[in-house]
């Protein structure tokens, strides 16, 4: 509960008077148009488009008029345990996780829609914390949240709120930025860091006390790739790497673009207190979940100007290149190798099972 | 669980192995990425474009090139209880009412995601049903299910399995179709009898024994939208009578448009059985929710034509000409009234409160 400073507005409903969720706050009724017109419209308001603003309250679809009719479409749902954690919490996580994933696509996230599922009980100054950290992180990466839907289940049957968004971004350029793309001789990068994410939201669930509090690398990563973009980098592939972390993202592409693809453990970057808790949780950083932290195919002749844009866009991350796409010389393609620092080679294989659920 | 005679299909996944789902279906490696390619992807396949189906299964989001750029965006969570009853199930219901969203904005269906956040230990059969009747349901109105997330949250902390669906449409035509567009002289039109899908719930989720079993009505209504559109009925207004049903409907849309709305009662359909359960029930029909019931607001021009395409596509339904839109004479605007059968006039409120929990 670190990250409450930022939210100094009173809740626009009074508390006295309904101090949790009730399930009539679902119903379809007055107190579901009271949540709706005195908590969730005027918050998003600013990031809506005056025109669409009256659209949004009155009707159940919003109308958009696009600035072209090449888009991507994207969704999740986030069912984040506990709901606050060091550097986050639920909201921002749900509007930079579906911004990221437009992102990943080469496109420019424009739209969210949003969906609360609550549970009966849930006090209502959490709900307005987690509504102001959505509108926040909206008008950080530029988006307008402009429909959206409520939901309330019964005391016992959710845990707290799950939230689903989704997202409509436009695609200016003409690359294809897909796992097909990648080509051997393809440089892979990493954008900062990794294992932050996962190991912020294990030692808040499991009251791990650390030398230094970690923090989330939960961020929105649509403006570097912009960058990247807006520079001229040629890029084949995109991901960022949620649930399954690097190891399983680079797996995924590798199996699908139908290559090789060799890391070098020394360039990959894990602060020191990350490690320390990976060892004591028992995980290895390269398959825990990052929020803010992305890969990146680009041909080799792009590789530097790409790390360049990378560093300058988050100086303190660490971004690096980790690693090429190479041609493989056995049988099976979509395998991953990993030279240790010590000069090993061994296998990085996919995630199997579950490792960290409930960390997005 | 009466409509389980179309699903002939075998669960694609070991059922031996994998009676229920578990943690680690949501948890992002082997298991979820099992659970998507031999279960979503194969089942959603048919209604996707052979172009966009690699992206889907490779990509976080998909790109979409749109016939042009007026679109309509919406989104849905879907948290009913029971999840199958009498005339559909959350699957069916998930696509019907995002599609219906679309539809009341005037706009052609496209594309819809879905996020799934599953109950661990629900069993895989319900998931297979449930995932088959989405298809279905989105062949039938032909809306292309596209993109999707998969969370899975521990046993207790859910209620066996939510689903968010969230849509584009296209906007083809030039009119305005919303609540400030509502004129005065305005005829009102409704689509058909009220109150089953209610009623079907609350029945099955109540064990009431009732001599007919009263199906849902849970319906696409995006065929009758482009009828009358195609049609040249010149249309002002269009709402589906979810949540709140009919009467909080049309008092929603008075107090937007801000006119005052007369009904007659004599035209309003309710099926017997529907009006002896909500008896036993204590329901007032006009606020029971509909899956597959809207009300329309036509210039009275409009009203005979718009009526015979009604009733054209719905035989046995019972689409009539409700009400009409007046002129306020006192003070305040957004009064809704109904002559009863008996020549008595009365006010037809808002419903406050919760009236049906979680039938939607």
């Amino acid at each position: 509960m670190e990250n409450f400073t930022d939210f100094v507005l009173t809740c626009p409903l009074p508390l006295e008077q309904y101090p949790q969720v009730l399930m009539a706050h679902g119903g379809g009724g007055k107190l579901m148009n009271q949540l709706i017109s005195q908590m969730f419209a005027p918050t998003f308001q600013s990031t809506w488009h005056q025109s669409t603003l009256s659209q949004v309250i009155q009707h159940d679809a919003v109308a958009l008029n696009l600035p072209n009719n090449k888009i991507a479409f994207t969704t999740d749902s986030y069912v984040i345990k506990p709901l606050f954690f060091p550097g986050g919490n639920i909201g921002s996580l749900a509007v930079y996780g579906t911004v990221n994933d437009l992102a990943m696509s080469g496109a420019l996230p424009l739209y969210l829609s949003v969906g609360f599922i609550i549970e009966e009980g849930l006090p209502m100054e959490t709900l307005w914390q987690i509504v102001q950290a959505m509108q926040k992180a909206a008008q950080e990466t530029g988006v307008q949240i402009i429909t959206g839907d409520t939901k309330v289940v019964d005391r016992g049957k959710g845990d707290g709120i799950f939230i689903n968004t989704a997202g409509i971004g436009i695609i200016e350029h003409d690359q294809i930025i897909a796992p097909p793309a990648v080509q051997v001789g393809d440089r892979l990068l990493l954008s900062g860091d990794i294992g932050r994410h996962g190991i912020a939201v294990m030692a808040q669930r499991q009251g791990l006390e650390l030398e230094t509090v970690i923090t989330s690398d939960c961020a929105p990563l649509s403006n570097t790739v912009q960058a990247l973009l807006t520079a001229g980098v040629k890029i084949h592939c995109l991901r960022d790497l949620t649930r399954g972390g690097l190891a399983s993202a680079v797996n995924e592409i590798a199996t699908v673009a139908g290559v090789d693809i060799h890391l070098e453990a020394g360039a990959i970057a894990v602060r020191e207190d990350v490690q320390g808790a990976c060892e004591i949780l028992g995980f290895d950083p390269l398959y825990v979940a990052n929020e803010g932290r992305f890969i990146a195919f680009v041909p080799a002749d792009y590789a530097d100007q790409a790390l360049a844009i990378l560093q300058k866009f988050n100086p303190d991350q660490n971004a690096s290149i980790i690693g090429e796409v190479v041609s493989h010389s056995q049988g099976k393609s979509g395998l991953v190798t990993m030279t240790s620092q010590i000069g090993t080679s061994r296998i990085v294989d996919m995630l199997s099972g579950e490792q960290l659920p409930r960390i997005c």
